[in-house]
């Protein structure tokens, strides 16, 4: 408790942890202010993700190679998981769907360019492990293909069709994603020697800090994502943004804020290898497991079930971010303009998607 | 004739030949027993499509480089050209279409895949001439803009211009193809080095065997064509398939047969170099020499002339296999995870294809 | 004047020049002589963008390196340029779009493909800087994003939403091109070392002649210009040619004669990174500068504001060319067949827009 205590007053971004107290007592006294509720939590989740991220980090560190892999595989994006499947249960698959892509695009597109951008204003040049970036990038580029066959093969919009393809294609990409573990952490782990995606550069918590901090935050998290989810499209009009502008780029930056702390401070300390396996990593854990997860969750969860088929807008917007990961990664090397071309990439998405007129993107 | 003999009590693969009298006396005495003929014929097609490969490579090792080099690329995809032409007098074109798409696909994507990873279970990493692969790689991606452009840049379905355009673009990809072996045969035949591409592995036949064989199988192969033609589509409905699944993946899988058997067991002697040989250089055969001389001779043979234009989940799958090659070829490396991600791809069409619902793909 | 004289009897291009006068002439006896117009416009462009580009880099290279660099990047398209605002003024904006298309895609796959194959044909195999050729492709294929987004975003035509969406996008791509440049001729001037663009292989004159020689000739294609943008499409009908065939082929080829000559006398002197150079530098020019820049004039000059939403089938042939010159780039190596690849893809092209029925390209 004192090693937690420590913590929140070396990290200012822990600080915020103060508007975990305020959303709750907001939501109760003024359930209709969304605008004002809508802000509470978008403060408070992005501490909460911080630590959730460290403690996972902590419980990973402890349990060994394999397993802590395996943790960090499966609890890495926990926020993005707790958030998608408060909407999910809430029965708002477009917000799902949307913010599904949105973490992909903006992990790929913003995190990497933000990163190869600081990084490279610091150092002239800097090189990072070509094989694990290229690795990411042909996970990412299978599940586009997955997304975008369904709708390219058939214009018909057959329900039933639909269905149980999602599902199929759901459990494949779920079985990929676990050989890819089986690649990346045992039989081919030296290739990716320099990665160290497991431990993100802070000094890990004890067990009996870590584990309690997981179970708790998680509880905070899901609380929050609720008054989250419940105010975010009425706080979006009033602010003059669409629903895929507030989908694909808000909840991306919220979820992820903690992840871009450590990939960019890594960028500036010359360790990129650490910045490309927080980036690309996370947009492939999201889009080969989380995403078939909450499609298969939403059979238990969800008031009806929920389908793989994104709108064909970001289906495009996630082909080309994997297209350009694919491009830039290919030198293992990089420079302050690489980072630029990517942030322009997805500076030109986002322009698109808040100039779109509302009722496009649903 | 002797050798001949020897060949087939060595080969397992060949006592299917057993079935090519069985085909001509099931064909004679039940002609409505659509789902018992399909069987037999692709039993039957599978051994004689091993003695056809077997014969054309005898022949064209007999032959001297050039001509060798010639007669193989003409003659290696025979089975497949025989049972288009059978197709194609029959007026199926939706089947001769779906068809050449489908043996691309299961080129690049099936055959390639399953090579990287029966090689790479057996060994840590392979290496393969990169130069080789890329260069059958450029062109199928060339091949896959010829298909795409002419629907990518009219909307409209006007007959003349359609025809007109395939008759014109099937001229440039066969002039291509020309060039292309003039250059990987003549101009720079050293870049090709390691490829082996003429000789698959197996002791040459004298001519005298050779020449007869190529003859008689070629004849047996048009005659159980026909009744596999015949019987395909009524068997498959039996067998509850849809026609893009049958076109696809079945034709695919039953004329390619004799080459995956020599692509494998090319992997898992760690002749890698055999194995991209025959799966790309199999591929690109086929989209740039076969299909358009098929649009061609459907000028001559066909009951009205048939145009390059394909379904466009077919070139949408063509698209994507050919940058998936490309994307994997880059490094010249393997290992048997860039062979699950080859699956994984082909499966993705494959589980789409077959849960498609009727009377999409045509 | 004498230097003028000189050069004039020492290239067989300038003897054109003589066309000039009689585009004059021409325009004010036979007013409605479209197709001669057109034919002496064409003859008359030819040498005057051969004298501009000349001039400019006389001029740039009095200026020093980082003034040079801007004038040549500025200045480097300005027969385009002139021809576009012409018909800019003029409100034809399907032909200024087209042509800007068409240029780019005929810099990428025409003038780089003829380099390679005239090249390939001389030596053997030929070296470029990758580095450099990677750098302009990726800049290419964000300004193919550019194009793509707005309208696989969208699919309503709402007026308003594309405009303003159109000038930001131009203002985000002229800033890619100013940052890009500061990459290029400052912070990592070293990876670009042996491209010399601004030099292209011949003296400069003397500031004395070059400023006057740009000012004069600026003049003569404007008026040249109009001729030629009046007459055009006339012209086409008379030859049977569609509208996006010379929007897109005719244009661009007689826009770039001049440096179409210097990128294949470059490649048959085995300089290939000055042919590279030309070919790829001037693409991204129009793409990220030339063609946002008319978007913005268009408030000012044209009749209504031009957005940059192109043609379908444009921004797909664009990206076509981005995508083949990012394939064929990443070996920094060439031969003649690589040459051969290239022109393929633009005959693809040309052909389909050659045969396309009227009134689809609109």
């Amino acid at each position: 408790m004192q090693l937690l205590w420590k913590e929140i007053r070396r990290n200012p971004l822990l600080w915020l942890l103060v508007f975990v107290p305020a959303v709750i007592i907001g939501e109760k006294t003024k359930p209709d202010a969304h605008v004002l509720l809508f802000v509470l939590s978008v403060l408070a989740i992005v501490p909460l993700a911080a630590l959730l991220s460290h403690a996972t980090e902590s419980v990973a560190a402890k349990t060994g190679d394999a397993v802590g892999g395996l943790l960090n595989a499966t609890l890495g994006n926990l926020t993005e998981l707790v958030i998608a499947l408060t909407a999910l249960r809430a029965g708002q698959y477009m917000l799902v769907k949307a913010s599904m892509a949105g973490v992909i695009v903006t992990n790929t597109l913003f995190m990497l360019g933000a990163s190869f951008l600081l990084g490279g204003l610091k150092h002239h040049t800097q090189e990072y492990n070509r094989a694990g970036a290229r690795f990411q990038a042909s996970l990412l580029f299978l599940a586009t293909v997955a997304l975008l066959i369904p709708s390219a093969v058939s214009q018909v919009d057959q329900g039933s069709f639909k269905q149980s393809l999602s599902l199929g294609l759901s459990v494949l990409l779920i079985a990929t994603y676990a050989m890819s573990m089986i690649f990346s952490l045992k039989t081919h782990k030296a290739f990716f020697g320099s990665e160290e995606s497991g431990h993100h550069g802070e000094t890990p918590w004890p067990m009996g800090l870590a584990l309690p901090t997981l179970a708790v935050v998680t509880v905070l998290v899901a609380l929050t994502s609720e008054v989250f989810v419940a105010s975010v499209q009425e706080a979006a009009h009033a602010f003059g943004m669409t629903n895929a502008f507030v989908g694909f780029i808000v909840v991306a930056l919220v979820g992820g804020a903690a992840e871009m702390a450590s990939a960019f401070s890594g960028a500036r300390k010359n360790r990129l290898d650490l910045s490309v396996g927080i980036a690309l990593g996370s947009a492939t854990q999201i889009a080969l497991f989380v995403a078939p997860v909450l499609v298969l969750l939403s059979y238990v969860l969800g008031p009806t079930p929920m389908d793989l088929q994104f709108w064909p807008g970001a289906v495009v917007m996630i082909f080309i971010a994997a297209m350009t990961a694919a491009l830039v990664t290919t030198s293992g090397k990089s420079a302050w303009f690489v980072g630029v071309l990517l942030l322009m990439v997805y500076l030109i998405f986002a322009m698109t998607l808040y100039m779109l007129p509302p009722r496009v993107a649903s």
